[in-house]
């Protein structure tokens, strides 16, 4: 059995065909091609450097280009997207859902968006503009607005002879239908596994769940994903602010919602995108990274400033010199521990101004903790190496305040970042580092300058 | 209308019982958690401070015990159950299901282990020792064990007529009913959707679907979470090495699965673990922490070896103590950068040593557009703060050396490490500084001591 893709397999398919791209083995690449699902060929695009990421595209059956291109991570598809002529991008659309649509559309050229508006039909074209009238994080621009909806004063045969007449316009992922009376107005839920259990004379109003509770359409979309996840959900109803039925929400969206939330933090963290693509344009890549090394720069010079006011204790003492980046470097590595714990905790909803203090207590208590205990031991470390008490005891206590400091920055900096309304996940690092640097290398050289000299 | 959870209502709720328990007021606190759902209070559980947790968890009604524990994150859990007798552990895993169950049950201790056994039925327990028999990171630890099967030759009319039988015994996120032979071979798929859109008359092998590949119990939990996206997936049933149907996956065990992973690189990068609790007991997390404080002690050590080596170097030229960090410092976020790229790469299957000479050639390629740029800026700025030529020179020199080995470290650093067996996501980090804060010193103050003196 076990015909399934294992990360095995799916990593030899990608290295098989870029072995058939190496070879400029076209027709057998395209035989391969024909095979995978549009996710899977995202999956292999993704992974393919530039020049044959752009001739396998063009290998590419023009009927799964807008597929394969909705499971593309944002910049990769926006790098073919510049390639692919107008009428191609027209005929990308033809297929896809509304929500997918709305995504795509936003990032085209104003002369392609009128032309992909005009190839709708009128129909699709107003369950679009619906789409588009909710941001893009909001619960209205994450749903579809597929939903079958059902009133609540039929029975469960009549449901089931609509659903037939209605046959494949029933979308495949249906867990559940939506009761709407005839204002729109959402009422409740029906779940396929309660309309097959039950009696076919009983009425959907007898049948139907009060439980599910409906998205408002201006809902943030981090809200939705927590909330499917808390309530283990395949499908939920959004509705307007008058309270009728606009759209769905499926599971499938909210997980690649909840993957992009883990890599968010994770590139974050590094100053990059979650939507960065490994193989990248040099000279695009380079300008997004220039701006993020300068602001390290920044950083790093306010650090040597800091030195360069201790020039005359360390022409004195050069030992100060070796050990200054020990004090420095554990307060970083202790600090970016707290701050990643908070971070998290802002964005799991779960640390606020109220809870703040007992995070920050807790969090230099272990400063303490380990405040005393790698103070010992770099003190005594020092000590023997310098030939030294003074320096001993200097670093250790230059270990301690940094820790401290470190705990108290990592603690509060993300609420603080959080409260101006910047990324904690993409300034709190560079922040906390620079907190630990400058506190560490002016307890340290300070120190020293008062008690060694 | 909107009366569902915003991330301002969390909180709010969140410091609603905070305030009640700050102000020992217990009986508030008690009503207000009667009207949560286990997933909502195992949130507020785990963002309150220890001694409050403790006195939530006792306050919370015995019926919800085994829910919330379910949903809380491991550490929070085993500290909940370590104050737990018995008898209120037995009880906490009557409403269980088996996949959650198995996961319960490794944690508790032995004697526990067994009384909990003995409570289940026969049928139970040999579902239980099922999902037992597979490790917990494959797609048999992740199944449930109740699939609703039906046979390829009956029709439509007989599955909904034994659907209604069953009732209540069909699991609400039921999406898709499995086909299986008289050996328990599993055939294929039936979707609620397409039962209820075709006509009743026709069989099950007529409706059913093929396309639904049936995961290996071996499968590893992160290709599950992968198909899972790739494919849209709701639910997916398991086989063993005989293509027996032994289970199902829902997506909702997937979407915390990829919520875990999504949190292991994050977390993982400060060395914390993804199950880290917020307000663990400050001695259990000094523990941790002091294990990751130490190793990079260490790495900050050999640094500061290297620098040792160039003491009479240094005491010459204080300007280089000055502005050695510097460099150290901008190829660590350089590197960070790379590094991060190809941990995510090889997370999600897109990395391998087919491709990582393009990843190599294109970050080379970034560094030295970078290095170029950035050794200019911190020569010309060194130059004048210095008043030195000399200076300029050999800081730029360094400052390209530094960020093509970070380049090269980064990118080459996860693959070795992943062949290894070790987590790049946990070791990365580290590894990388300790490069360039090697090479950093190593290639500034070498040069320094060759061109400066």
């Amino acid at each position: 059995m076990s015909s399934q893709a294992t990360t095995e397999s799916e990593i030899s398919r990608l290295e098989q065909i870029q072995e058939f791209l190496d070879q400029d083995a076209w027709r057998e690449a395209t035989q391969l091609l024909k095979k995978l699902q549009p996710a899977e060929i995202a999956h292999v695009l993704e992974a393919l450097p530039l020049n044959q990421r752009q001739i396998l595209w063009d290998l590419l059956d023009t009927d799964q280009d807008g597929e394969t291109l909705m499971e593309l991570t944002e910049n990769v598809r926006n790098e073919l997207i510049q390639n692919m002529d107008q009428e191609d991008i027209v005929a990308a659309t033809e297929h896809m859902d509304v929500d997918d649509l709305a995504d795509f559309i936003q990032e085209l050229p104003h002369d392609v968006t009128r032309e992909v508006m005009e190839s709708l039909s009128e129909h699709d074209r107003r369950r679009l503009e619906t789409v588009l009238s909710y941001p893009d994080d909001t619960a209205g621009g994450l749903m579809n607005t597929d939903p079958v909806t059902v009133r609540p004063e039929v029975s469960l045969d009549v449901v089931l002879r609509y659903l037939r007449q209605l046959g494949n316009d029933v979308p495949r992922d249906t867990d559940q239908l939506f009761v709407t009376n005839r204002e729109d107005k959402y009422l409740g839920t029906l779940r396929l596994a309660d309309l097959v259990t039950h009696d076919p004379q009983e009425t959907v109003a007898e049948v139907m769940t009060l439980e599910v509770q409906p998205f408002n359409a201006l809902t943030a979309a981090t809200d939705v994903a927590r909330r499917f996840e808390q309530y283990d959900l395949l499908s939920a109803p959004v509705v307007n602010e008058e309270g009728q039925l606009v759209g769905r929400i499926t599971v499938d969206d909210v997980v690649d919602l909840i993957r992009e939330e883990g890599e968010h933090h994770f590139m974050g963290s590094a100053g990059l995108s979650e939507d960065e693509d490994m193989f990248a344009p040099v000279i695009v890549s380079s300008k997004r990274r220039a701006l993020w090394l300068g602001i390290n720069l920044l950083t790093a010079f306010l650090a040597s400033w800091v030195i360069g006011n201790f020039e005359a204790t360390l022409d004195k003492i050069v030992a100060l010199a070796v050990l200054m980046p020990i004090v420095a470097s554990m307060g970083g590595v202790s600090g970016t521990q707290t701050l990643t714990l908070a971070i998290r905790g802002l964005a799991l909803g779960q640390l606020s101004s109220k809870n703040a203090g007992y995070l920050l207590a807790k969090e230099l208590a272990i400063a303490l903790v380990n405040g005393v205990l790698w103070a010992l031991v770099v003190g005594i470390i020092a000590g023997f190496w310098f030939h030294s008490t003074d320096i001993a005891l200097v670093i250790a206590a230059a270990m301690m305040i940094n820790l401290v400091a470190a705990a108290i920055a990592g603690a509060l900096l993300p609420l603080a970042l959080d409260r101006l309304g910047i990324d904690p996940a993409l300034a709190g690092g560079v922040l906390l580092t620079t907190v630990t640097d400058v506190v560490g290398f002016l307890a340290f050289l300070g120190l020293a300058t008062v008690f060694l000299l």
